[in-house]
Formats: structure tokens, C-alpha cells, sequence
């Protein structure tokens, strides 16, 4: 089987550029709907949800965890999908830089804030507020702008519990039927309850006819991740950049709010994402694309089958698939001339590393 | 003339790397040295000089101020040296990056935040507290590295009000004799006012011989400024980019910052300033990088003297001389294959901008 399989479109420009080298974007955020309980499993309790984004990020940086007292992963061994981010960054040795879209748990690291703010539970009707909402976006914009002078590939990644619901709440707000479509970090996809969920969002934010205005979908029953990923990716394309949308079906938002402010950036947009989110049967992101706008759509298999370690093999049973743009950044350093023998052999010397705690705390 | 002169070392490698294209950041902070009255003119009065490295940030980056509702130049006409940097920035097409090191009012636009403080009156002999230093300086460093990793060439610029005077108790704190060889924004040096300062800084901090650490120094009498860069400079050399500091007498604490902290990666690491600073009779650059580590310095003549407005020409008769890294940005910009001519005519173009008051605030 190729290391990279694309599903839609025409991959190969996204493939030399992020050849001669790429940037690793990280947007990070919380959305209060996380708290809602079994929406998300990431985070062992629903209030521990606005410590992953943070413990992702550090992780992702620094090889450990300062805002938790542990190791990223759960008390049976299945780690957090940085783990696999991380691996292929150490491997092509590109640069890092993690943007607070809006969080409650601050990461220990130098981190690029867009002036955003924390999402609401969109069950209120009122995710963000619209000023808040439109100064995240022009300083997102600008960001891309300048990260793009940088470098000509930018791939962008999201760590954001409860992202697939916020994400099907604002692409119903825009019109499209995303209700049976969004994936889970869960083996078993608690889709009834998203779509409770979303639909409690839509009707007390007053939504029974489509919106035309991605900011005001984001500000009602969006969250901050989509909204600082759509703004850094629109600035970043704007400046002639390939951008690759690092993430599964959160990124169909993503898509979807750059389509509608600014449609010929999609020129050098596409997605990236992993195997594991492609096979999930209780999700179709591939139909999502197709339905928004047809960019380029690339998966890389990973295949952790021969893995020696269970934590590891849970990914094939569906456990998590994806995040922190793990699927991208593999793709990425396949780009970059990397096997998936080589990538999959540090992630496995990383995972060992983890096991041993050595991600743990450090004062 | 030259357009640039190489007054200490072997430059050509710097050139040769800034020409393939650079990142510039730019690192703000403030220190409570400038309300001291009479130290700095970086601000129409003490408390004002607290916006100004915000308002240098915005300008540089969208054009225009946010924090304060003018155009960044004096009411005479005189403008900040960040309009050079801008229009050199703007002629390459370059990135920029701000950092926030430590600063009592906050710019309105994408920052990346290392956690640090802003340094109280360097007369209390206790500017940052060390904790705070230790953690900027781990994220600083950090910053570097990965920065390294998508540019080959890094340009540091700092806006610091009074960052001369805390620059002079640093590297007296250090062991260096920069008593009477610190430059000034002020066509009249307050030299004698700068000595003052830093003598109760030295005496209160309780430094009566030459300290080995720098985080010490910076913790007692220094600013966050000569810490975040030093940081950065520091990550960024580490990983083998070219670093270029880029401003004047300051820069020399930054080099025995580095100089202390890690000798190694001065091989990396260059001095770019304006001529107007090496032209500064009340100071001596040269003597002091001499004196600390003999880095390549180069500086850029852009002779103002042919301007047809008198805010600019007054950069001629001393005023500001350098800031913003303008120097060291408009020697990246020659570097990229620009001429003077064709810089000082983007600068006279957007000064006129200035002057029709285009600067000013936007809501």
C-alpha cells in the first residue's frame, strides 16, 4: 500500500512544496461545550478537557507535560496523537510555533496569541463575542501573512476537545449537512449526542436558515480553533503559500469558513490527515470535502498492526485517529523523503520514552 | 560610499545568508528606568514611554497604531526609526515576528509571549524577579531553535525605552567599562543622568565585583529586552542560522549576554547598526563590541541628509539614530540585492503617509 493515499484532487504541488521544507502551525483552544459529559475523551474528566490542548502543546515542544503532572497518554498506555506529531517533526527537524486561538489552560511555552478568547458551551448561543471573533481573525490573518514570508508550506494542526461538535454545529449554521458526518477521538462516536448538542446550539442562537457569514457562525456556534485556523490559512495562501490543513473532520470547517471569505485562496489550500480518520465509518470526510469544496485530500497509513506495544495498536481500533495534526505532519515528512519504516520507528522510541514517564512534570 | 561599512570582523558570510531571505523579529519590552524624567525621549512624557514599544509593534506590522491614537513620529515631524524598518521590511517582502519579553501595555496584534515580566526601575536593585527571568529565558531559547529551523538568517530588533541605561548597568554588572560608552535616542546624551541611574542600580543590587551569570544581572539591574534576545540569539545560533542583532549600543549587553551564557554560538552572531550610531561621538559601539567579543559589526549609511523634510533630516543632526532594528533590517535589505536609492525612496514614501496622518488609530 502507498505510504500516502489522495482521495480528491490534485495533491502534487502540496507534495513539492512541503518537499523543500514546512512549517508546523499548532492552534490550540477550549470550547466549554468539552464539559459536556461523554462529548469528548479528551481529558479523563469533562474539567480536565481544558488541560489537552496545553499538555499537547508542551508535549508537542518540549518532549513533556508542565501544565499536567503526567505523561500524555491514558492510565492504560494509549498516547495522546502528539506523540506521533512530535516524532515527525524531531525527524525532518522543522520549526514549531503553537498559536493560543483562545484557551483556559495556558501552555508553558512561547505561544503566539491571536487576542482571542476561550469558547463558550455553544449550547448557549453565544460561542465568542463578535468583536472578540473579528480581532482574532484580522490578527490571524496577519500571522499568515508573516508565516508565509517564511516559508512557502505551512501545515496547520488543531487541539480542541469537543471540536468535531462545534464543527458540526457551524457547518449546519452554513448550510451544510454535516450532521451524520464528523468523526471521534472514541472508538465508539457519541454521534446522538452531538447532534443533540449542536442542535440545542442552533436553535437558541436563533439559526434556522443558513448564514452567509463564517465570523458570525463562529461568534453563535463555532469555536476559536476554526476560526484562527480559517484566518492564518487564508492570510498565509493569500501570500502564494501551500497550505495544508492538518486534521480530520474539523478541518471541513476550517474549509468551509475559508470558502466563504475568501474562495480563491482555496487554489492552495488541502487537507492532510491520517488512514485511521478516512476508515471511520461513523464519519465520512471525503463526502464533507466534496460537498464544501472540492481540495485536495490526502491520508498517510501509518498501519500501527506490527506495533509491539497495545497502546500503541489501539490507534487501528479507531482510538483517536487523529490531532494535533498528526496525520499532515506525517504526510509532510514523507514529502520530505522520510519512510514510514523510519517515522514509525521513532515514534515507537518516543512512546517508550513515554512509558517510562519520562514526560512527566519537570520543576 | 558604501551603502554598507564593515567596521569590526568578517561579515560576508552574514551577507551571503541574509540574501537568501530573513526573519525578523522584533523583541518589546519596558523597564520602569523610563520614568526616571530626563532619561529617555522615547515618549512625550515618562509615563508615555510605556506605549512606545507597543505602538512600534503596530506600526510595523499593519502601519498604523492601535495603542495610541497617533502617528508614531514627534509633533515636529520627527518619526520613529520603525519607519525605516518597515519600509525595509515591506521592499523584501520578509516576515516579521514580535516578541513580547516583558512590557507594561500590550500591541494589538499577533505577539508571541515568552512569560516574561516587565523590569521594574533598575534603582531598586531588583529588575526582574529570577524565577521569571529563568522561565523567559528557557522560552526564549526555545523560540530560537525553532525559528532557526524555517529561516536561515535571523534579524533581532528590540524597542526598549531607556534600554541604553539598563544596557550600561548590565554590562557594568558584567565587568565591562561601558560608562562612557553608551549612545543615546537624544541628539544631547543624558549621560551623566544614565551614570546616576545605574550607580544606585549597582549599589543597591549590592554588586560591588563582576558577576559570571548574566541571569543574575539581567535579574538585578538589567531588562527584559537583553534576556529575550540574548535567548533567542542563543536557540537560533545553536541550530546554525546567521544571526544578526540588529541595533546599537544595547546590543553590545546582549553579546556578553551570549558571550557568558553559551561563547560557542558567537560564531553565528553579527552586529548591524545605522552609521548615525557609529557616528554617535558620545558613545563608542565599536570599542565595546571590541572589549567583549569581536563579532563582525557592519553598519548601513543611509545619509538622510538629502531628504526634502526636515523631521527626516533631523536623523542627521542626531536624533534617534537607531531602534526598531532599522539599521541592521535596511543591511538585510542591501544583502537581498536593494539599493539605498531605491530604500530611502519607499521611506520618503511612507513617511508621507505619516505625515498625512494615515497613522493614526483604527476601531
Amino acid at each position: 500500500m502507498e505510504a500516502v493515499t489522495v482521495h480528491l484532487g490534485d495533491f502534487s504541488s502540496h507534495m513539492r512544496e512541503l518537499g523543500k521544507g514546512f512549517l508546523f502551525t499548532l492552534v490550540i483552544g477550549t470550547t466549554d461545550t468539552s464539559l459536556v459529559p461523554g462529548i469528548t475523551i479528551a481529558g479523563a474528566k469533562p474539567e480536565l478537557t481544558h488541560y489537552t490542548p496545553a499538555a499537547d502543546a508542551e508535549y508537542l515542544v518540549l518532549g513533556r507535560c508542565r501544565v499536567i503532572p503526567t505523561v500524555p497518554m491514558t492510565p492504560d498506555g494509549k498516547p495522546t496523537p502528539a506523540l506521533i506529531t512530535r516524532s515527525a517533526i524531531k525527524l525532518t527537524g522543522s520549526g514549531v510555533l503553537v498559536v493560543n486561538a483562545g484557551t483556559r489552560v495556558r501552555p508553558n511555552i512561547p505561544i503566539i496569541d491571536l487576542q482571542g478568547e476561550p469558547g463558550r458551551d455553544i449550547k448557549t448561543g453565544l460561542a465568542i463575542n463578535r468583536n472578540v471573533v473579528n480581532r482574532a481573525f484580522d490578527n490571524g490573518v496577519i500571522l499568515g501573512e508573516n508565516l508565509a514570508r517564511v516559508s512557502g508550506a505551512i501545515v496547520i494542526g488543531e487541539s480542541i476537545p469537543a471540536g468535531t461538535t462545534t464543527a458540526m454545529a457551524f457547518l449546519v449554521a452554513m448550510g451544510y449537512d454535516a450532521w451524520n458526518k464528523m468523526s471521534s477521538a472514541s472508538p465508539v462516536n457519541p454521534r446522538d449526542l452531538k447532534i443533540t448538542v449542536a442542535r440545542e446550539a442552533l436553535k437558541n442562537a436563533g439559526i434556522d436558515k443558513p448564514l452567509e457569514d463564517p465570523l458570525e457562525a463562529v461568534s453563535r456556534v463555532g469555536d476559536p480553533v476554526i476560526l484562527a485556523i480559517g484566518a492564518i490559512a487564508i492570510g498565509a495562501a493569500r501570500q502564494g503559500a501551500k497550505v495544508l490543513l492538518a486534521g480530520g473532520t474539523q478541518m471541513a470547517a476550517v474549509l468551509a469558513f475559508i470558502k466563504h471569505l475568501d474562495k480563491g485562496t482555496l487554489s492552495n489550500v488541502a487537507i492532510g490527515t491520517t488512514e485511521w480518520l478516512i476508515g471511520d465509518r461513523t464519519a465520512d470526510l471525503v463526502g464533507l470535502i466534496r460537498e464544501i469544496a472540492e481540495v485536495p485530500l490526502a491520508s498517510v497509513n501509518l498501519s500501527f498492526s506490527d506495533m509491539p506495544h497495545e497502546g500503541l495498536r489501539a490507534y487501528e481500533e479507531g482510538f483517536v485517529k487523529e490531532g494535533v495534526g498528526a496525520g499532515g505532519v506525517s504526510i509532510a515528512a514523507i514529502a520530505r523523503g522520510f519512510t514510514i519504516k523510519r517515522l514509525k520507528e521513532v515514534i515507537l522510541g518516543d512512546y517508550r520514552v513515554l512509558l517510562r514517564g519520562v514526560g512527566g512534570i519537570d520543576h
